[in-house]
C-alpha cells in the first residue's frame, strides 16, 4: 500500500502548487495529477456541473492504483468533498479544512478573513468550516476571481520569480495595475480587522508575495496548499502507509488540455521539470463515471456539503 | 501571553487524564484545573443543564489569567462548546473534534466506533464530526455509561495499576466482572468490523489496557486526551504562545467536592503529587454567570453544537 501514489486534480495548473507542497513534505511519495485545464476555469460554474467533473475525474483517478485522492481545488472541494467522500474505494480529502483549520489554530484576535472563486466563496464552505471549530471566529469573505487569470497571466509571461523573493517561492510576475485592483479587493478585508487570511484558491499562492504587500505585514497568510500537504503526511503517518523518504518517486501528470503547455507552465509552478504530461481526452474522463456514480449526484444536490 | 495559564474543566477527575497528557506534551505550561466532582457524573443530566455549568464554570476560569480553556469532558463538550466558544474572551476547545479527527485519519477501513456516556453518544456530536471531516466513514456508537462509575471504583480501589502496564500508564485496577461487562457493550461494535475505537469519555483512559483486552489487538483506540495536548500543542506553537519548555509551570487545581479525596485520587490520575487543592463553592462559580452569558443559553438551545 506505501507504494501506491497520491492522486492530485485540479481545474487546472493551480493545484500543482499543493502537488508541490506535497513532494516537499513527503519527497518519497509518487504522485499522479491531472489538471483539467480543458474546462479550466471551474470558479464560475455551477456547483453542479463541478460536482459531476469531480465524479469523473476521481473515477480516473481511482483506477490508476492511488492510495490517497486529494481534491486540490478549492471550488471542487465545496462543490464535491462529501460525494466524493462517499464514491471512491480510497479517503478523499480536500483543501478547505486544513486551511480552514490552520487559520482558527493561527487567529489570535479570532478575526478571518477568506478569498476565493465566485462559487468557493458562495459555497460558504469555508466560513461553516471555521464555525464548526471555533464559533468564537468571525469570517469575512471576498470573491477574488481575477486573480486566477493573473495567477496564470504571471505564469505565461515567465518573468521568473520577483525580485527579493525566497528562492524556493512559485510567486510569480505581476503587472503594477495588480495592486490597485488588490487593493480594491483587499481593503474591506483589512479594515474588518482580520489578522489572519486564507489563500482559498490554489493559484492564489502564486501571488502570494504580491497579496502580503497589500494587506501588510500584520496580516498572516494561511496556504491551503501547504496545510493540505500537512495533514496528508500525518495521516499517512498514523496509517503506517508513508512510502519511505528515500525513494525514488515516480511522478505522472496528465491533462485534458496542451500537453506541451502543462509542461511547460506546470513545471514553473511544481517547482521541478514535468516530463511525458499525458493528454487524456474529456471522451475517456467522462467513460469513467459509471451509472452508479452519477446517481450519487442526484442524492448530493441538496448542500450535504456545508460542514465539510 | 505565553506565561498565562491554560484552563481545563471536568466534571471530576476524568479530565486530569487531559491534563496529563497537556503536561506531558507541553511541560513548560501552567494549569489552572476545576473538576466539579460536587454535581458529577454529567452523562445522564439534561444536555441544558450541563451548559449552564459550562458557562458558570467557563466563567470562572476566564477570571484565572488563562489563555486557553478546554473543556476536558465529552458531554460538556457535546452540550456547550459552540455556546462557550461564543461567550468567553479567550479560544475554548474541545474533547471530541481532536478525536474524531485522529480517528478520521488512523482508520483504514472507514469503519469507526465511538463509546461514551448516554449524553455524549445521544448528543450524535461524534458522528458529526467524523462524517464531517470524511463523510465515507461509517460511525457506530455505543452508550457505555457504566465505564465511569468502575474506572472511579479502580480510583479508590488504589491496588495500583495492573500488571504488564507500561510504568506511565494511568490504567485503573477493574475487577473480573468488568469484561462480562465490556463484552456486552462492545461485541456489536466488534462484530460491526471497527478498525478504530475513539474512547469517548475523557474517564475510559484509565481503562484502556482492559478496553483493548475486550476489543482484541486489532482495533486502534484513540484517547481524546492524548489528540487534544496535540491540538493545543499545535495551536500554541502556530501563535507563538509557547512557554518555554523548560520554565518551572505553576498548576492550581480546584473542585467543588472534597478537597482531600481530590488530591488523593487526582494525583493517581495526573501521574503527579497534587497539592494544595482548592475548595469552589457551588455558590462561588454560580456568581460567575453572569445574566448577559445565561442568556446565551437560550440562543444555543436549538442544536448548533451539531457540526462541533
Amino acid at each position: 500500500m506505501e507504494s501506491a501514489a497520491i492522486g492530485i486534480f485540479d481545474s487546472g495548473l493551480g493545484g500543482l502548487t499543493v502537488a508541490r507542497e506535497i513532494a516537499r513534505a513527503l519527497p518519497g511519495e509518487s504522485l499522479v495529477y491531472l489538471g483539467d485545464t480543458a474546462r479550466c476555469p471551474y470558479g464560475p460554474r455551477d456547483l453542479g456541473e463541478v460536482r459531476r467533473f469531480v465524479v469523473e475525474i476521481g473515477s480516473w483517478l481511482s483506477h490508476q492504483r492511488i492510495k490517497f485522492l486529494v481534491i486540490a481545488c478549492n471550488t471542487a472541494t465545496a462543490a464535491g468533498l462529501t460525494l466524493a467522500q462517499r464514491a471512491f474505494p480510497v479517503p478523499v480529502i480536500g483543501v478547505i479544512e486544513p486551511g480552514a483549520r490552520a487559520a482558527v489554530m493561527a487567529t489570535i484576535n479570532r478575526r478571518v478573513g477568506v478569498i476565493g472563486t465566485v462559487g468557493t466563496i458562495e459555497s460558504g464552505a469555508y466560513s461553516a468550516a471555521v464555525r464548526a471549530l471555533d464559533a468564537g471566529v468571525t469570517v469575512f469573505s471576498a470573491a477574488t476571481p481575477r486573480f486566477v487569470e493573473i495567477a496564470e497571466e504571471g505564469l505565461r509571461l515567465d518573468i521568473g520569480p520577483m525580485e527579493g523573493l525566497l528562492a524556493d517561492s512559485a510567486d510569480v510576475f505581476v503587472r503594477p495595475s495588480f495592486y490597485e485592483m488588490a487593493r480594491d479587493y483587499l481593503n474591506p478585508l483589512k479594515r474588518s480587522g482580520i489578522d489572519t487570511l486564507v489563500l482559498g484558491c490554489t493559484h492564489y499562492p502564486l501571488l502570494s508575495a504580491s497579496i502580503q504587500q497589500v494587506v501588510g505585514p500584520n496580516v498572516q497568510l494561511i496556504s491551503s496548499a501547504h496545510e493540505t500537504a500537512l495533514e496528508i503526511a500525518e495521516t499517512l503517518a498514523r496509517r503506517d502507509q508513508l512510502a519511505p523518504p528515500d525513494r525514488t518517486p515516480h511522478h505522472r501528470f496528465a491533462t485534458t488540455g496542451d500537453a506541451e503547455e502543462f509542461a511547460r507552465l506546470g513545471g514553473r509552478v511544481f517547482g521541478a521539470t514535468i516530463d511525458g504530461v499525458e493528454k487524456v481526452t474529456l471522451e475517456a474522463l467522462t467513460a469513467h463515471a459509471t451509472a452508479d456514480l452519477l446517481a450519487l449526484l442526484d442524492d448530493s444536490a441538496t448542500g450535504e456539503t456545508s460542514c465539510a
